[in-house]
């Protein structure tokens, strides 16, 4: 299948030293893969003359797109714009008018005269195109290269490094890039599994997968809190399987494979749209006005947190009492003394009665509670670190279940709260 | 100063598509840097043999040392093990015991056979060394290059992907680096600060950075939770000032540059160890034989959950109530009715009486609590997004202060959580 690829170029030795990490070059990524661009590479490299022209080179040999960020600041360790300059072949620099009216408007925004560090900003070597930077000093350069550079057409564009300045040019810099090339589209659906491991998973669904059209690439996303992902990516294109004459297109294609996917996989799949567990409990108990509240010994406060962080999540979370003491879970949780003393805190008795005593407390429709061993000590022989047990409520009544993990505290942390909200969330769909 | 120079390259579809921001490149660049090692380039390729070989076979001939991660699931879209295996030369894959030990270990404590899938992982090129990798399923391989074949010796090593495997593995791969190659001595101390904007913390220390020796170089390092860290590196070096031969030994001058650092910060300073607020606050907490409890709205948990990632927390932490509901705040930690009517839930009031209705409830020696607005909806003139009140209490006496931020909500709950413990840490201090 045809479609223009790019590199992705970051400048910087604060992003070499892990200082900081790059986050413009997957925001940027991300909007090139929507335009169908593929991406085929991202480098960093940092702010010497050499390194950087040596690597857009390297680069535009590769790809027909090349995007550079970073490395246009007034100060002296950003030099991208010097190799630019030389890489396009100017033989001098020009004021780019536009752009120094943009200069001179966010400094007079800011009750600041415009100094000639300010003005230099503007220049811009004589051989390349111009798209303005509305959101900073910088301006964005084209440098167009002809087959015979190359060895194929080439286009390098020069964004600051600044995320949201280089964030905020990408659609210019799309629409310059659709004037240059042909670009075919992608679907991406990705479609999230929880409790199976990646390599059950992937024998699980060997003979869907082998099935797949040719067009359509499969990946495999494991994440602690987030189970397995799969994402299905459909390429649209006039020499791939699914063609306009087909008769089927990406959507489609991929509604009938998440189907299949589904039949396999059953409530092990949560979303086919990418969200996370305490999203789409959100959504459940906002479809259904329920509410829920945690009980939490072992995750300490975690599964609170991640539903805390779906936004408008007071709606249906009412609150948790993290009882990491016996004590609290005795006189706040009102867990019996006697079940304490014959079974122990890390019991299928306790986190029952953690999550009645949470919901009978909170007046929530559903709870969910954990009490576990996250490590490092404190671990016994039959209540071993990585031991969880987890117990869900509601008025029609309570299970409880245990998960066994082997990994450090927070690793096991995570898996506690992740496995607790899996099981929080078939409770939801299946009892009530 | 000699170093040996590196290049980091992570393998992944869903990098180059951004789904995933590769966290793995800062991590590992960070680690190399500590022990002396000067990362060149870091690159970043998609699950594609041709591309894999290719970007590893030009980075081997630019740096000593290439790091991979990825590609070393069990799944096939995992393709950097073949990559190695041709690379290598060899001409046969071998299983290797210890792994498959970890493996079958790892497996059984989650009640799970070994299946053929499981036992490839353990399956390595026969021409490599191996690192076994405790943490997960695929080992560390380990492949040697001679002048003759990259133009200068060199080493690869090929990590898993998952973050805390490949991480979990770099102080073995540091160590098989040191036996390789003749790396300089470099001493850090890492100063943790918190409440000074980095911009500002550079402003307020810029005299004393000036006189810094010339041996001795300055990290800033800024983190949401964390505040921002000054790393302190001594090159200890036959070519440095620091030479033995100078009667200053690099642990001498860094203690001699905290102190006067120190002088200039005074407790916005809050480890010279590197420590997180969680641990010093369980310090300070293990060291007085007292306990503390949260109260929580707009950080949902997150502060608890930050206490107890800190191995041993129940020593000093009693537990939280995450009153997001009005009526948990009444009900469950007694705030009165009419303070709510009257001022409000996000003010000093509310805090106040969270903050002691907690210590009431666990009977804990200190509290803090939180309210405020994390956004993105629910501001007002008054009370904006990015408002917090934080409460610290104990027997002594209940204070209360404000915070403003404008973030997202994600980073405004970090913000929140970190602010509070921080109030906590100096209360805790200050206070008794």
């Amino acid at each position: 299948m045809t479609s223009a690829t790019a590199s992705i170029c970051t400048i910087g030795d604060e992003i070499l030293i892990g200082q900081i990490t790059d986050t413009n070059s997957s925001a940027i990524a991300r909007e090139l893969g929507k335009a169908g661009i593929r991406v085929r590479e991202m480098v960093s490299v940092g702010d010497e003359k050499d390194e950087i022209a040596g690597t857009l080179d390297r680069e535009l040999r590769r790809s027909d797109i090349v995007i550079v960020t970073g490395g246009l600041g007034p100060t002296r360790d950003d030099v991208t714009k010097q190799v630019i300059y030389e890489l396009s072949g100017s033989r001098e620099y020009v004021i780019n008018g536009e752009q120094l009216e943009i200069i001179r408007r966010i400094l007079s925004s800011r009750g600041l005269d415009l100094l000639e560090i300010n003005r230099l900003q503007a220049s811009v070597p004589a051989n390349c195109d111009i798209i303005p930077n509305r959101l900073g000093t910088a301006p964005i350069t084209v440098t167009r290269f002809p087959e015979t550079s190359c060895g194929h057409k080439a286009v390098l564009y020069s964004l600051p490094g600044v995320p949201y300045e280089a964030l905020g040019a990408m659609p210019d810099v799309i629409a310059d890039i659709r004037d240059s090339f042909r670009l075919s589209d992608i679907v991406h659906r990705t479609v999230m599994t929880y409790g199976i491991a990646e390599s059950a998973l992937s024998e699980k669904i060997e003979a869907w997968e082998n099935a797949l059209p040719g067009n359509v690439r499969l990946a495999y996303l494991p994440d602690p809190l987030k189970g397995v992902a799969l994402r299905l990516s459909v390429y649209e294109d006039g020499d791939s399987a699914a063609a306009p004459g087909s008769g089927k297109g990406a959507e489609e294609i991929i509604d009938s494979r998440t189907a299949s996917l589904r039949e396999i996989l059953g409530d092990a799949i949560y979303s086919d749209c990418g969200e996370t567990l305490p999203e789409v409990i959100g959504k459940l108990l906002l479809a259904s006005g329920k509410t829920v509240s945690t009980a939490e010994s072992c995750t300490g406060g975690l599964m609170a947190s991640l539903l805390t962080s779906v936004p408008g999540a007071s709606a249906w979370f009412l609150g948790s009492v993290v009882s990491y003491a016996v004590s609290v879970k005795e006189k706040v949780l009102g867990v019996p003394e006697k079940i304490v003393d014959k079974y122990g805190v890390v019991s299928p008795e306790c986190v029952a009665a953690m999550a009645e005593g949470v919901r009978r407390l909170t007046g929530s429709d559903y709870s969910v509670a954990t009490s576990g061993i996250a490590g490092p000590g404190g671990g016994t022989e039959s209540t071993p670190v990585g031991l969880v047990w987890v117990g869900v409520s509601s008025a029609s009544g309570t299970e409880t279940m245990r998960f066994n993990f082997r990994n450090d505290r927070l690793r096991n942390i995570e898996r506690f709260a992740a496995s607790a909200l899996d099981a929080l969330r078939r409770f939801i769909m299946n009892r009530d």
